[in-house]
Protein backbone atom coordinates (compact mmCIF):
# COMPACT_ATOMS: atom_id res chain seq x y z
CA UNK A 1 0.00 0.00 0.00
CA UNK A 2 0.62 3.59 -0.36
CA UNK A 3 2.88 4.92 2.90
CA UNK A 4 0.05 5.92 5.01
CA UNK A 5 0.75 9.36 7.56
CA UNK A 6 1.20 8.72 11.28
CA UNK A 7 -1.86 10.31 11.76
CA UNK A 8 -3.60 8.52 9.58
CA UNK A 9 -2.47 5.07 10.84
CA UNK A 10 -2.89 5.91 14.39
CA UNK A 11 -6.57 6.81 13.73
CA UNK A 12 -6.97 3.54 12.18
CA UNK A 13 -5.39 1.90 15.26
CA UNK A 14 -7.93 3.60 17.91
CA UNK A 15 -10.56 2.58 15.31
CA UNK A 16 -9.51 -0.74 15.63
CA UNK A 17 -8.96 -0.51 19.38
CA UNK A 18 -12.61 0.86 20.12
CA UNK A 19 -14.22 -1.97 17.87
CA UNK A 20 -11.93 -4.46 19.96
CA UNK A 21 -13.71 -2.72 23.26
CA UNK A 22 -17.34 -2.67 21.88
CA UNK A 23 -17.16 -6.11 20.50
CA UNK A 24 -17.57 -7.32 24.34
CA UNK A 25 -15.20 -9.96 23.95
CA UNK A 26 -11.84 -10.56 25.72
CA UNK A 27 -10.62 -7.29 24.04
CA UNK A 28 -12.42 -4.80 26.24
CA UNK A 29 -9.93 -4.56 28.42
CA UNK A 30 -8.31 -2.18 26.31
CA UNK A 31 -10.66 0.38 27.63
CA UNK A 32 -8.19 0.73 30.29
CA UNK A 33 -5.06 0.97 27.75
CA UNK A 34 -4.45 4.42 26.17
CA UNK A 35 -3.12 4.33 22.12
CA UNK A 36 -0.45 7.30 22.14
CA UNK A 37 1.30 7.06 18.43
CA UNK A 38 1.43 4.75 15.43
CA UNK A 39 3.50 4.13 12.29
CA UNK A 40 3.83 2.00 9.62
CA UNK A 41 4.51 -1.18 11.64
CA UNK A 42 4.58 -0.20 14.93
CA UNK A 43 2.18 0.95 17.79
CA UNK A 44 2.35 2.69 21.53
CA UNK A 45 0.38 2.44 24.67
CA UNK A 46 0.41 2.93 27.78
CA UNK A 47 -1.71 1.61 31.08
CA UNK A 48 -1.76 2.48 34.67
CA UNK A 49 -1.54 -0.92 36.71
CA UNK A 50 -4.70 -0.98 38.71
CA UNK A 51 -5.68 -3.29 41.39
CA UNK A 52 -7.97 -5.46 38.65
CA UNK A 53 -5.01 -6.16 37.18
CA UNK A 54 -2.79 -7.50 39.64
CA UNK A 55 -1.73 -11.25 40.33
CA UNK A 56 -1.66 -12.41 43.78
CA UNK A 57 1.67 -10.51 44.63
CA UNK A 58 0.63 -7.20 43.60
CA UNK A 59 1.79 -6.59 40.42
CA UNK A 60 0.89 -6.47 36.71
CA UNK A 61 -0.60 -10.30 35.81
CA UNK A 62 1.56 -12.71 33.77
CA UNK A 63 -1.59 -13.00 31.69
CA UNK A 64 -2.37 -9.82 31.32
CA UNK A 65 1.26 -9.22 29.98
CA UNK A 66 0.52 -11.48 27.58
CA UNK A 67 -2.86 -10.19 26.40
CA UNK A 68 -1.01 -6.99 25.82
CA UNK A 69 1.41 -8.25 23.64
CA UNK A 70 -0.97 -10.14 21.64
CA UNK A 71 -3.11 -6.87 21.09
CA UNK A 72 -0.75 -3.92 20.83
CA UNK A 73 1.36 -6.25 18.23
CA UNK A 74 -2.03 -7.09 16.57
CA UNK A 75 -2.38 -3.18 16.11
CA UNK A 76 1.25 -2.93 14.65
CA UNK A 77 0.57 -5.33 12.48
CA UNK A 78 -2.72 -3.84 10.93
CA UNK A 79 -0.57 -0.88 10.05
CA UNK A 80 1.46 -2.56 7.58
CA UNK A 81 -1.73 -2.73 5.48
CA UNK A 82 -2.04 -6.59 5.66
CA UNK A 83 -5.92 -6.17 5.80
CA UNK A 84 -6.33 -8.82 8.47
CA UNK A 85 -5.51 -9.40 11.83
CA UNK A 86 -4.24 -12.55 11.47
CA UNK A 87 -4.07 -15.81 13.74
CA UNK A 88 -1.45 -16.59 16.78
CA UNK A 89 0.78 -19.33 15.99
CA UNK A 90 3.35 -18.43 18.88
CA UNK A 91 3.90 -16.00 21.61
CA UNK A 92 7.06 -16.07 23.81
CA UNK A 93 6.76 -13.71 27.04
CA UNK A 94 9.93 -13.12 28.84
CA UNK A 95 8.91 -11.13 32.31
CA UNK A 96 11.98 -9.09 33.89
CA UNK A 97 10.65 -7.13 36.59
CA UNK A 98 6.99 -6.77 38.12
CA UNK A 99 5.38 -3.63 37.74
CA UNK A 100 3.47 -2.56 40.78
CA UNK A 101 -0.28 -1.66 41.53
CA UNK A 102 0.09 1.77 40.83
CA UNK A 103 2.67 1.69 38.40
CA UNK A 104 2.18 3.58 34.58
CA UNK A 105 3.79 0.96 31.83
CA UNK A 106 4.31 1.28 28.54
CA UNK A 107 3.51 -1.20 25.59
CA UNK A 108 5.78 -0.67 22.24
CA UNK A 109 4.95 -3.28 19.58
CA UNK A 110 6.44 -3.48 16.23
CA UNK A 111 6.56 -5.66 13.31
CA UNK A 112 9.69 -7.59 12.76
CA UNK A 113 9.02 -9.11 9.24
CA UNK A 114 5.63 -9.02 7.51
CA UNK A 115 5.45 -11.79 4.46
CA UNK A 116 2.69 -13.29 2.28
CA UNK A 117 2.25 -16.56 4.84
CA UNK A 118 3.88 -15.17 8.59
CA UNK A 119 4.01 -12.03 10.46
CA UNK A 120 6.80 -11.71 13.19
CA UNK A 121 6.32 -8.79 15.98
CA UNK A 122 8.40 -8.32 18.80
CA UNK A 123 6.71 -6.28 21.75
CA UNK A 124 8.12 -4.21 24.56
CA UNK A 125 6.92 -3.31 27.98
CA UNK A 126 8.32 -0.62 29.99
CA UNK A 127 7.84 1.67 33.24
CA UNK A 128 7.17 4.96 32.43
CA UNK A 129 9.12 6.53 34.94
CA UNK A 130 12.05 4.82 35.14
CA UNK A 131 12.31 3.19 31.80
CA UNK A 132 13.49 -0.62 33.09
CA UNK A 133 12.07 -3.71 31.43
CA UNK A 134 8.80 -5.48 32.32
CA UNK A 135 7.96 -8.25 30.05
CA UNK A 136 9.70 -8.76 26.36
CA UNK A 137 7.40 -10.53 23.85
CA UNK A 138 7.72 -12.60 20.21
CA UNK A 139 4.52 -13.28 18.28
CA UNK A 140 4.42 -14.96 15.60
CA UNK A 141 0.59 -14.71 13.42
CA UNK A 142 -0.18 -16.45 10.41
CA UNK A 143 -1.31 -13.93 7.66
CA UNK A 144 -2.02 -15.87 4.59
CA UNK B 1 6.05 -33.16 52.22
CA UNK B 2 4.18 -36.20 53.16
CA UNK B 3 1.62 -37.04 49.99
CA UNK B 4 -1.33 -35.27 50.24
CA UNK B 5 -4.68 -37.17 49.07
CA UNK B 6 -6.29 -36.16 45.57
CA UNK B 7 -9.06 -34.81 47.61
CA UNK B 8 -7.08 -32.61 50.20
CA UNK B 9 -5.36 -31.27 47.20
CA UNK B 10 -8.51 -30.46 44.83
CA UNK B 11 -9.93 -29.01 48.29
CA UNK B 12 -6.26 -26.56 48.25
CA UNK B 13 -6.44 -25.67 44.84
CA UNK B 14 -10.02 -24.80 45.01
CA UNK B 15 -9.69 -22.56 47.92
CA UNK B 16 -6.56 -20.71 46.14
CA UNK B 17 -8.97 -20.19 43.17
CA UNK B 18 -11.32 -18.43 45.18
CA UNK B 19 -8.54 -16.30 46.72
CA UNK B 20 -7.90 -15.37 43.14
CA UNK B 21 -10.91 -14.55 42.56
CA UNK B 22 -12.10 -12.73 45.86
CA UNK B 23 -8.80 -10.79 45.09
CA UNK B 24 -10.53 -8.17 42.72
CA UNK B 25 -7.15 -8.80 40.92
CA UNK B 26 -6.75 -10.36 36.77
CA UNK B 27 -7.24 -13.85 38.58
CA UNK B 28 -11.12 -12.87 38.85
CA UNK B 29 -11.87 -14.60 35.78
CA UNK B 30 -11.21 -18.05 37.29
CA UNK B 31 -14.63 -17.95 38.38
CA UNK B 32 -15.79 -19.03 34.86
CA UNK B 33 -13.31 -21.72 35.24
CA UNK B 34 -14.46 -24.97 36.77
CA UNK B 35 -11.12 -26.65 38.99
CA UNK B 36 -12.41 -30.41 38.27
CA UNK B 37 -9.27 -32.68 39.90
CA UNK B 38 -6.11 -32.20 41.09
CA UNK B 39 -3.06 -34.22 42.17
CA UNK B 40 0.38 -34.51 43.30
CA UNK B 41 1.85 -31.85 40.32
CA UNK B 42 -1.05 -31.65 38.99
CA UNK B 43 -4.55 -29.50 38.12
CA UNK B 44 -7.41 -30.03 35.40
CA UNK B 45 -9.97 -27.57 35.05
CA UNK B 46 -12.55 -27.16 32.50
CA UNK B 47 -14.43 -23.95 30.74
CA UNK B 48 -16.93 -23.31 28.47
CA UNK B 49 -16.10 -20.15 25.81
CA UNK B 50 -18.25 -17.35 26.17
CA UNK B 51 -18.80 -14.61 24.30
CA UNK B 52 -16.60 -12.63 26.55
CA UNK B 53 -13.75 -14.67 26.36
CA UNK B 54 -13.42 -14.35 22.17
CA UNK B 55 -11.13 -12.10 19.95
CA UNK B 56 -12.19 -10.54 17.04
CA UNK B 57 -12.35 -13.73 14.70
CA UNK B 58 -15.05 -15.30 17.18
CA UNK B 59 -12.62 -17.89 18.89
CA UNK B 60 -11.25 -18.13 22.47
CA UNK B 61 -8.54 -14.71 22.51
CA UNK B 62 -4.63 -15.90 22.85
CA UNK B 63 -4.28 -13.72 25.93
CA UNK B 64 -6.93 -15.60 27.59
CA UNK B 65 -5.21 -18.77 27.09
CA UNK B 66 -2.15 -17.33 28.32
CA UNK B 67 -4.11 -16.27 31.04
CA UNK B 68 -5.33 -19.87 31.77
CA UNK B 69 -1.67 -21.36 30.86
CA UNK B 70 -0.86 -19.06 33.32
CA UNK B 71 -3.11 -19.70 36.56
CA UNK B 72 -3.89 -23.13 35.92
CA UNK B 73 -0.32 -24.06 35.88
CA UNK B 74 0.09 -22.01 39.31
CA UNK B 75 -2.21 -24.13 40.70
CA UNK B 76 -0.37 -26.80 39.79
CA UNK B 77 2.48 -26.19 41.28
CA UNK B 78 1.25 -25.04 44.56
CA UNK B 79 -0.24 -29.21 44.64
CA UNK B 80 3.36 -29.79 44.82
CA UNK B 81 3.65 -28.23 48.17
CA UNK B 82 6.13 -25.58 47.15
CA UNK B 83 3.94 -23.36 49.47
CA UNK B 84 4.66 -20.34 46.92
CA UNK B 85 3.07 -19.18 43.72
CA UNK B 86 6.62 -18.21 42.08
CA UNK B 87 7.65 -15.63 40.01
CA UNK B 88 7.27 -16.06 35.66
CA UNK B 89 10.27 -15.66 34.19
CA UNK B 90 9.07 -17.28 31.25
CA UNK B 91 6.05 -18.48 29.01
CA UNK B 92 6.08 -19.63 26.12
CA UNK B 93 1.87 -20.62 23.74
CA UNK B 94 1.57 -22.96 21.02
CA UNK B 95 -1.78 -22.19 18.87
CA UNK B 96 -3.12 -25.16 17.20
CA UNK B 97 -6.20 -24.52 16.38
CA UNK B 98 -9.29 -22.46 17.49
CA UNK B 99 -11.69 -22.62 20.31
CA UNK B 100 -14.98 -21.03 19.10
CA UNK B 101 -17.89 -19.45 21.39
CA UNK B 102 -19.64 -22.28 23.02
CA UNK B 103 -17.12 -25.11 23.35
CA UNK B 104 -15.82 -26.57 26.16
CA UNK B 105 -12.20 -26.95 26.88
CA UNK B 106 -10.17 -28.98 29.21
CA UNK B 107 -7.05 -27.13 30.85
CA UNK B 108 -4.57 -30.21 32.14
CA UNK B 109 -1.40 -28.38 34.18
CA UNK B 110 1.08 -30.87 35.26
CA UNK B 111 4.80 -30.19 36.88
CA UNK B 112 7.57 -31.08 34.66
CA UNK B 113 9.94 -30.51 37.39
CA UNK B 114 10.08 -28.37 40.80
CA UNK B 115 13.52 -27.63 41.84
CA UNK B 116 14.73 -25.47 44.85
CA UNK B 117 14.65 -22.47 42.52
CA UNK B 118 13.39 -23.17 39.02
CA UNK B 119 9.81 -24.69 38.61
CA UNK B 120 9.12 -25.88 35.38
CA UNK B 121 5.85 -26.64 33.97
CA UNK B 122 3.28 -26.99 31.04
CA UNK B 123 -0.16 -26.66 30.49
CA UNK B 124 -2.39 -28.52 27.65
CA UNK B 125 -5.58 -27.01 26.41
CA UNK B 126 -7.76 -29.32 24.74
CA UNK B 127 -11.82 -29.09 23.61
CA UNK B 128 -13.42 -31.73 25.97
CA UNK B 129 -15.95 -32.97 22.64
CA UNK B 130 -13.18 -33.90 19.75
CA UNK B 131 -10.01 -34.01 22.06
CA UNK B 132 -8.37 -31.37 19.34
CA UNK B 133 -5.45 -29.81 20.68
CA UNK B 134 -6.29 -26.11 21.24
CA UNK B 135 -3.11 -24.66 22.05
CA UNK B 136 0.65 -26.00 24.35
CA UNK B 137 2.52 -24.21 26.93
CA UNK B 138 5.03 -23.93 29.04
CA UNK B 139 5.55 -22.01 32.09
CA UNK B 140 9.07 -21.41 34.06
CA UNK B 141 8.71 -19.64 37.56
CA UNK B 142 10.94 -18.76 39.92
CA UNK B 143 10.40 -20.49 43.48
CA UNK B 144 13.57 -19.60 45.28
CA UNK C 1 -1.77 -40.93 2.54
CA UNK C 2 -2.70 -44.27 3.46
CA UNK C 3 -1.15 -45.62 7.01
CA UNK C 4 2.13 -46.83 6.37
CA UNK C 5 3.35 -49.66 8.52
CA UNK C 6 5.80 -48.83 11.75
CA UNK C 7 8.69 -50.89 9.73
CA UNK C 8 8.29 -48.37 6.65
CA UNK C 9 8.73 -45.74 8.50
CA UNK C 10 11.40 -46.50 10.65
CA UNK C 11 12.65 -47.34 7.36
CA UNK C 12 11.78 -43.64 5.57
CA UNK C 13 13.30 -41.94 8.62
CA UNK C 14 16.85 -43.35 8.79
CA UNK C 15 16.49 -42.87 5.09
CA UNK C 16 16.28 -39.10 5.90
CA UNK C 17 18.72 -39.24 8.90
CA UNK C 18 21.50 -40.76 6.38
CA UNK C 19 20.88 -38.00 3.80
CA UNK C 20 21.44 -35.30 6.56
CA UNK C 21 24.63 -36.95 7.43
CA UNK C 22 25.58 -37.49 4.24
CA UNK C 23 24.72 -34.15 3.03
CA UNK C 24 28.14 -32.76 5.01
CA UNK C 25 25.56 -29.67 6.73
CA UNK C 26 24.88 -29.22 10.02
CA UNK C 27 22.87 -32.41 10.05
CA UNK C 28 25.81 -34.31 10.26
CA UNK C 29 26.12 -34.63 13.92
CA UNK C 30 23.03 -37.13 13.48
CA UNK C 31 25.38 -39.93 13.20
CA UNK C 32 25.88 -40.27 17.16
CA UNK C 33 22.43 -40.08 17.14
CA UNK C 34 20.43 -43.76 16.81
CA UNK C 35 16.86 -43.85 15.59
CA UNK C 36 14.95 -46.18 17.30
CA UNK C 37 11.55 -46.52 16.46
CA UNK C 38 9.38 -44.13 14.41
CA UNK C 39 5.53 -44.18 13.79
CA UNK C 40 2.73 -42.20 12.00
CA UNK C 41 3.92 -38.77 13.67
CA UNK C 42 6.47 -39.68 15.77
CA UNK C 43 9.94 -40.57 16.13
CA UNK C 44 12.34 -41.73 18.88
CA UNK C 45 16.46 -41.40 19.17
CA UNK C 46 19.03 -41.79 21.28
CA UNK C 47 22.17 -40.20 21.66
CA UNK C 48 25.14 -40.76 24.17
CA UNK C 49 26.25 -37.44 25.62
CA UNK C 50 30.04 -37.38 24.15
CA UNK C 51 33.01 -35.05 25.16
CA UNK C 52 32.12 -33.36 21.66
CA UNK C 53 28.77 -32.39 23.05
CA UNK C 54 29.46 -30.27 26.12
CA UNK C 55 28.85 -27.08 27.06
CA UNK C 56 31.62 -25.45 29.84
CA UNK C 57 29.87 -26.83 32.04
CA UNK C 58 30.36 -30.75 31.25
CA UNK C 59 26.84 -31.58 30.06
CA UNK C 60 24.86 -31.59 27.23
CA UNK C 61 25.02 -28.22 25.42
CA UNK C 62 21.85 -26.06 25.02
CA UNK C 63 22.73 -25.57 21.27
CA UNK C 64 22.60 -28.84 20.76
CA UNK C 65 19.59 -29.61 22.63
CA UNK C 66 18.03 -27.34 20.57
CA UNK C 67 19.60 -28.94 17.04
CA UNK C 68 18.40 -32.70 18.09
CA UNK C 69 15.00 -31.08 18.96
CA UNK C 70 15.04 -29.43 15.33
CA UNK C 71 15.96 -32.66 13.86
CA UNK C 72 14.04 -35.11 15.79
CA UNK C 73 11.00 -33.36 15.28
CA UNK C 74 11.48 -32.50 11.62
CA UNK C 75 11.63 -36.18 11.19
CA UNK C 76 8.34 -37.09 13.48
CA UNK C 77 7.13 -34.45 10.64
CA UNK C 78 8.08 -36.14 8.05
CA UNK C 79 6.38 -39.51 8.87
CA UNK C 80 3.00 -38.08 8.02
CA UNK C 81 3.41 -37.91 4.87
CA UNK C 82 3.71 -34.19 4.90
CA UNK C 83 6.68 -34.98 1.98
CA UNK C 84 8.61 -31.64 2.75
CA UNK C 85 10.54 -30.94 6.09
CA UNK C 86 8.90 -27.49 6.44
CA UNK C 87 11.03 -24.12 7.38
CA UNK C 88 11.03 -23.33 11.04
CA UNK C 89 9.25 -20.10 12.26
CA UNK C 90 9.48 -20.88 16.25
CA UNK C 91 11.27 -22.82 18.33
CA UNK C 92 11.07 -23.02 22.29
CA UNK C 93 13.19 -25.17 24.44
CA UNK C 94 12.84 -25.15 28.35
CA UNK C 95 15.82 -26.97 30.00
CA UNK C 96 15.04 -28.89 33.32
CA UNK C 97 17.91 -30.89 33.90
CA UNK C 98 21.58 -31.14 33.00
CA UNK C 99 22.78 -34.25 30.87
CA UNK C 100 26.47 -35.41 32.00
CA UNK C 101 29.10 -36.38 29.31
CA UNK C 102 28.28 -40.17 29.48
CA UNK C 103 24.68 -40.33 29.96
CA UNK C 104 22.58 -41.64 27.39
CA UNK C 105 19.34 -39.31 26.28
CA UNK C 106 16.34 -40.42 25.12
CA UNK C 107 14.73 -37.87 22.44
CA UNK C 108 10.90 -38.37 21.90
CA UNK C 109 9.54 -35.84 19.11
CA UNK C 110 5.81 -36.17 18.18
CA UNK C 111 3.72 -34.15 16.13
CA UNK C 112 0.91 -32.04 17.72
CA UNK C 113 -0.78 -30.60 14.72
CA UNK C 114 -0.10 -30.85 11.40
CA UNK C 115 -2.29 -28.63 8.62
CA UNK C 116 -1.77 -27.74 4.90
CA UNK C 117 0.22 -24.89 6.43
CA UNK C 118 1.80 -25.06 9.65
CA UNK C 119 3.02 -28.06 11.85
CA UNK C 120 3.34 -28.56 15.53
CA UNK C 121 5.98 -30.62 17.20
CA UNK C 122 6.69 -31.41 20.55
CA UNK C 123 9.91 -33.21 21.54
CA UNK C 124 11.07 -34.43 25.07
CA UNK C 125 14.95 -35.10 25.99
CA UNK C 126 14.96 -37.89 29.12
CA UNK C 127 17.90 -39.68 30.79
CA UNK C 128 17.40 -43.27 29.55
CA UNK C 129 18.62 -44.36 32.95
CA UNK C 130 16.53 -42.58 35.40
CA UNK C 131 14.20 -41.22 32.96
CA UNK C 132 14.46 -37.61 34.65
CA UNK C 133 13.03 -34.86 32.11
CA UNK C 134 16.43 -32.87 30.34
CA UNK C 135 14.89 -30.59 27.98
CA UNK C 136 11.54 -29.98 26.30
CA UNK C 137 10.85 -28.45 22.88
CA UNK C 138 7.95 -26.88 21.31
CA UNK C 139 8.51 -26.52 17.13
CA UNK C 140 6.41 -24.90 14.94
CA UNK C 141 7.10 -24.66 11.06
CA UNK C 142 5.35 -23.63 8.29
CA UNK C 143 4.64 -26.27 5.66
CA UNK C 144 2.03 -24.45 3.11
CA UNK D 1 31.83 -3.99 39.20
CA UNK D 2 34.01 -1.02 38.21
CA UNK D 3 32.91 -0.01 34.42
CA UNK D 4 35.77 -1.74 32.41
CA UNK D 5 36.41 -0.77 28.88
CA UNK D 6 35.46 -1.86 25.92
CA UNK D 7 38.77 -3.22 24.76
CA UNK D 8 39.72 -5.16 28.07
CA UNK D 9 36.14 -6.49 27.50
CA UNK D 10 36.04 -7.57 24.26
CA UNK D 11 39.74 -9.17 25.19
CA UNK D 12 37.39 -10.77 28.17
CA UNK D 13 35.29 -11.95 25.43
CA UNK D 14 37.41 -13.34 23.09
CA UNK D 15 39.77 -15.52 25.80
CA UNK D 16 35.99 -17.11 26.82
CA UNK D 17 35.98 -17.85 22.99
CA UNK D 18 39.11 -19.53 22.69
CA UNK D 19 38.29 -21.47 25.99
CA UNK D 20 34.97 -22.65 24.11
CA UNK D 21 36.80 -24.04 21.39
CA UNK D 22 39.67 -25.04 22.88
CA UNK D 23 37.46 -27.02 25.63
CA UNK D 24 36.52 -29.50 22.02
CA UNK D 25 33.07 -29.33 23.11
CA UNK D 26 29.73 -27.87 21.37
CA UNK D 27 31.41 -24.52 21.47
CA UNK D 28 33.89 -25.85 19.12
CA UNK D 29 31.71 -24.66 16.16
CA UNK D 30 33.09 -20.62 17.34
CA UNK D 31 35.86 -21.24 15.74
CA UNK D 32 33.84 -19.96 12.55
CA UNK D 33 33.01 -17.04 14.68
CA UNK D 34 34.72 -13.79 14.32
CA UNK D 35 34.10 -11.74 17.46
CA UNK D 36 33.98 -8.10 16.89
CA UNK D 37 33.05 -6.30 19.53
CA UNK D 38 31.91 -5.93 22.70
CA UNK D 39 31.15 -4.05 25.84
CA UNK D 40 28.65 -3.80 29.08
CA UNK D 41 26.09 -6.35 28.90
CA UNK D 42 26.86 -6.97 24.95
CA UNK D 43 29.08 -8.77 22.13
CA UNK D 44 28.39 -8.83 18.62
CA UNK D 45 30.32 -11.41 16.54
CA UNK D 46 30.16 -12.16 12.29
CA UNK D 47 29.94 -15.04 10.78
CA UNK D 48 30.12 -16.48 6.96
CA UNK D 49 27.59 -18.95 6.58
CA UNK D 50 29.49 -22.45 5.25
CA UNK D 51 28.09 -25.49 3.78
CA UNK D 52 28.91 -27.29 6.94
CA UNK D 53 26.28 -25.21 8.94
CA UNK D 54 23.55 -25.50 6.25
CA UNK D 55 20.21 -27.63 6.38
CA UNK D 56 18.57 -29.75 3.91
CA UNK D 57 17.56 -26.44 2.30
CA UNK D 58 20.73 -24.84 2.08
CA UNK D 59 20.57 -22.42 3.95
CA UNK D 60 21.52 -21.59 8.04
CA UNK D 61 20.34 -24.60 10.38
CA UNK D 62 17.93 -23.62 12.63
CA UNK D 63 19.88 -25.68 15.24
CA UNK D 64 23.04 -23.89 15.03
CA UNK D 65 21.18 -20.28 14.91
CA UNK D 66 20.16 -21.54 18.70
CA UNK D 67 23.61 -22.22 19.44
CA UNK D 68 24.62 -19.27 17.78
CA UNK D 69 22.15 -17.32 20.55
CA UNK D 70 23.09 -19.46 23.36
CA UNK D 71 26.71 -18.62 23.18
CA UNK D 72 27.00 -15.23 21.93
CA UNK D 73 24.07 -14.13 24.66
CA UNK D 74 26.54 -16.11 26.91
CA UNK D 75 29.62 -14.08 26.17
CA UNK D 76 27.01 -10.95 26.47
CA UNK D 77 26.49 -12.00 30.02
CA UNK D 78 30.08 -12.55 30.81
CA UNK D 79 30.54 -8.86 30.04
CA UNK D 80 28.52 -7.86 32.51
CA UNK D 81 30.71 -9.24 35.46
CA UNK D 82 28.42 -11.79 36.58
CA UNK D 83 31.34 -14.06 36.71
CA UNK D 84 29.36 -17.02 36.09
CA UNK D 85 28.17 -18.35 32.56
CA UNK D 86 24.66 -19.63 34.21
CA UNK D 87 22.69 -22.49 33.49
CA UNK D 88 20.17 -21.71 30.73
CA UNK D 89 16.26 -22.26 31.47
CA UNK D 90 14.42 -21.00 28.37
CA UNK D 91 15.50 -20.33 24.96
CA UNK D 92 13.22 -19.20 22.45
CA UNK D 93 14.07 -18.29 18.58
CA UNK D 94 12.03 -16.97 16.26
CA UNK D 95 12.74 -17.84 12.21
CA UNK D 96 12.02 -14.50 10.13
CA UNK D 97 14.25 -14.96 7.07
CA UNK D 98 16.44 -17.84 6.12
CA UNK D 99 20.47 -17.10 5.31
CA UNK D 100 22.12 -18.82 2.29
CA UNK D 101 25.51 -20.57 2.02
CA UNK D 102 27.78 -17.68 1.39
CA UNK D 103 26.18 -14.94 3.46
CA UNK D 104 27.59 -12.80 6.41
CA UNK D 105 25.37 -13.02 9.11
CA UNK D 106 26.21 -10.47 12.33
CA UNK D 107 24.98 -11.83 16.31
CA UNK D 108 24.00 -8.92 18.22
CA UNK D 109 23.54 -10.47 21.69
CA UNK D 110 22.77 -8.36 24.61
CA UNK D 111 21.87 -8.10 28.31
CA UNK D 112 18.13 -7.21 28.93
CA UNK D 113 18.51 -7.51 32.79
CA UNK D 114 20.64 -9.12 35.08
CA UNK D 115 20.07 -10.11 38.93
CA UNK D 116 21.04 -11.80 41.92
CA UNK D 117 19.27 -15.33 39.98
CA UNK D 118 18.45 -14.39 36.75
CA UNK D 119 19.53 -13.17 33.39
CA UNK D 120 17.34 -12.15 30.68
CA UNK D 121 19.43 -12.04 26.83
CA UNK D 122 18.32 -11.06 23.51
CA UNK D 123 19.93 -11.80 20.09
CA UNK D 124 19.60 -10.67 16.82
CA UNK D 125 21.17 -12.58 13.72
CA UNK D 126 20.89 -10.13 10.99
CA UNK D 127 22.02 -10.36 7.17
CA UNK D 128 25.68 -8.34 7.27
CA UNK D 129 24.72 -7.17 3.46
CA UNK D 130 21.25 -6.28 3.32
CA UNK D 131 20.46 -5.81 7.37
CA UNK D 132 17.67 -8.52 6.86
CA UNK D 133 16.12 -10.24 10.30
CA UNK D 134 17.31 -13.89 10.29
CA UNK D 135 16.04 -15.01 13.72
CA UNK D 136 15.23 -13.19 16.73
CA UNK D 137 15.79 -15.06 19.86
CA UNK D 138 15.43 -14.86 23.69
CA UNK D 139 17.79 -16.75 26.06
CA UNK D 140 16.98 -16.94 30.02
CA UNK D 141 19.24 -18.21 32.67
CA UNK D 142 20.04 -18.72 36.03
CA UNK D 143 23.19 -17.08 37.60
CA UNK D 144 22.09 -17.50 41.29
Amino acid sequence: MAMASSTKLLSLVRTITKHMIDDGGFGKLMDKVNITSAGQGWCSAEMIVLHEHQNSGGTLHGGLTATLVDNVSTLALMTTGSGVPGVSVDMHITYTKGAKVGEEVIIDAKTLRVGKRMAFLEVELKKKLSGELVAKGLHTKFVG
